[in-house]
């Protein structure tokens, strides 16, 4: 069984989050002797063995895969390219310290996905610079319009728009993005075969071929049905693929809001738009501002002012708002980074860069890309170099 | 000359807010005396002979009486029954402290009036319990509902509407406290046979004979034209009168947002309603809740809950949230102190009861009819005892 097989076995029979896969994992078990382990039902395996009681003998790796591939689909898992490692390493790092208060009774599924079927572009460069942006199925004509407002304000920074591909909020999000011409990403609660909900099936098709890039992800394998608890776990990824989570219209116990702890839950920036006191469709978001568990935005410019003040992503998996006081020269700790790690002068090439800067390639450039739009630093070529002032 | 011609004089030739006039006050000079010093040029009144160099010649003290009397008015000083000496205590004796960073410009602006014309209700029992809603004269749709909403919340619970008798949301909150039965304090800033704006010239009349109380209240003498400055200083007794100040839709410049600093300044709470991120009549609101200036609610029960946390009015000037964590037995500081002095069994008179509880008549009485209301104590006669539980 080669290594795509065997974490195409493990998709099926370990349903994620796996607290014992992830542990095997870490202690460097590769996915086909974790695979072999669990089918042959060795003792090493511990408690994982319980977890694959009942599904270890359903092996339907080679035809998981077809069906993939039938639908322009791969499975992606730690060690591809495309895998968000440092997205995933930040959140359930953070989560692992037990400093957020937010996830209880979800605490045991703040674990990474073992594994992801992906439609579309490569994942990790789309999410560099990504927001999540959730919020009801009931949507209201204002709950429309803030949704497009926003997204369109982070669409011309080029941010990518992460959200769940539920009718409502995310679904005008994730339309509003293909408008704007900026890249979207779906995270679904089912098998890729599936689309759910029904109506939005030509929106995930169009999102998988769009030309400013675009994905649909799934931890679930083909033919994995949407059910309320793949709803509830299916929300930590679109807030561990996103530098911040951004509800737009919740009323008091909307499932967006879960999302939205999530965020808090894996260090990430927890944000609400207010809407009209005088209907019920932003009572979750302005509870959330007034118990001080979001901050409040009204469109991009703050959203883009609070990620950037967080940076970007931060492989130290610290989370501490810098706001600098000068507001002309501020930089984001990350770009504060890769400035630093510039020579006073004379020019430095991209790998060199990312490297000396600790970021992956993709995310350094595209900090880089801003960088220079603003005229803190100047492309020579393959090479960067700081711009005098 | 006797004391209330010396008001009357010291009202007119000495423009509030007066630091050295306060000085004197404290320094127990009576009204009279200061009167007389300023006319005659007495060395002693100090830098009060500099403030009022231009204007001690000019004694209409009579004639303003008169005019008062023709209007159904009245001038009120401290040791008046109905001067709002807690009110006034607390807040400017917090902006004393220096505590609060957000008077700045106007920190030398932050003294007691020395007197206050008044046509209608007698003032002090009005503001027992009362709280400033104000915001943009150019009121949308949404503005108006949502004042009329958290207008009409809070009048179920006898709250006194305090506003400064603008066009616009100042305006709406007014009649929506009439409409709605429950009491309003106008405060102007100009002279009260002005009515400014023309346009609600009516709309007073109606306050100042309300029959749930109602009143007008100018620091400046008849005659008296609005300026420019005299609505920043008169903002400053809308804070002050209130136990806190609510902006309902104010754009990103608007006056309402002066009369907010105001109640930071002066230690009251200082709140804003949300709105549509679609218009830009709400931006001002957003602004102080993204910037932690303001707290966010969206009716009365917001409103009241943190008032009520703060306690009404608390003679010892502190400012504390003091969050209950059991809702259900939640008594707020002055309800807590009232009942605290009640003997475990028996009964204790009104007056004797506020005493021990260290408060005035009015507010102990507005609170004790709220706590028989709540079953918490029952009254017996002229007296009140605990309910057992």
């Amino acid at each position: 069984m080669n290594e795509r097989l065997a974490w195409a076995y493990l998709s099926r029979v370990v349903e994620g989050p796996s607290r014992p896969l992830q542990a095997l994992l870490s202690a460097g078990r590769c996915a086909e002797e974790i695979a072999h382990g669990v089918r042959t039902r060795a003792g090493w395996v511990g408690p994982l063995l319980r977890e694959t009681e009942a599904r270890h003998g359903w092996d339907r790796a080679a035809e998981d895969l077809e069906t993939a591939e039938r639908l322009g689909a791969r499975l992606i898992a730690r060690g591809d390219d495309e895998w968000p490692a440092e997205e995933f390493d930040s959140a359930f790092g953070f989560a692992a310290t037990g400093i957020s208060e937010h996830l209880r009774t979800y605490q045991s599924d703040a674990v990474a996905p073992h594994a992801l079927w992906v439609r579309g572009h490569a994942l990790a460069p789309l999410l560099a610079r990504s927001v999540a942006i959730v919020g009801t199925r009931a949507l209201s004509g204002y709950g429309k319009a803030a949704t497009e407002q926003v997204v369109s304000e982070l669409a011309s920074q080029k941010w990518t728009i992460v959200s769940g591909g539920a009718v409502g909020v995310d679904a005008v999000a994730h339309r509003a993005a293909l408008v704007t011409g900026t890249s979207t990403v779906v995270v679904a609660a089912c098998g890729l075969d599936r689309a759910y909900p029904k109506e939005n099936a030509e929106l995930f098709g169009t999102i998988a071929s769009h030309p400013k890039g675009g994905a649909i992800v799934s931890e679930y394998p083909p033919g994995t049905t949407p059910q309320r608890h793949r709803f509830l776990t299916r929300n930590r990824l679109v807030a561990a693929l996103s530098q911040g989570t951004v509800v737009v219209e919740a009323a008091w116990r909307s499932g967006a809001l879960n999302t939205l702890s999530w965020a808090e839950g894996l260090g990430r920036v927890s944000m609400a738009v207010p809407g009209p006191v005088t209907s019920t469709n932003s009572l979750g978001c302005h509870r959330r501002i007034r118990d001080g568990r979001a901050q409040l935005v009204t469109g991009g410019a703050d959203i883009r002012a609070l990620l950037e003040a967080v940076g970007a992503v931060d492989p130290d998996g610290q989370y501490e708002l810098a706001f600098a006081p000068d507001e002309v020269q501020v930089l984001s700790r990350n770009e504060l980074r890769i400035f630093d790690a510039l020579p006073p002068s004379g020019e430095m090439p991209t790998e060199q860069l990312a490297r000396a800067a600790g970021m992956t390639i993709p995310l350094c450039v595209t900090i880089l890309v801003d960088l220079n739009r603003r005229g803190v630093v100047r492309r020579v070529g393959n090479a960067w170099e700081r711009v005098e002032h």
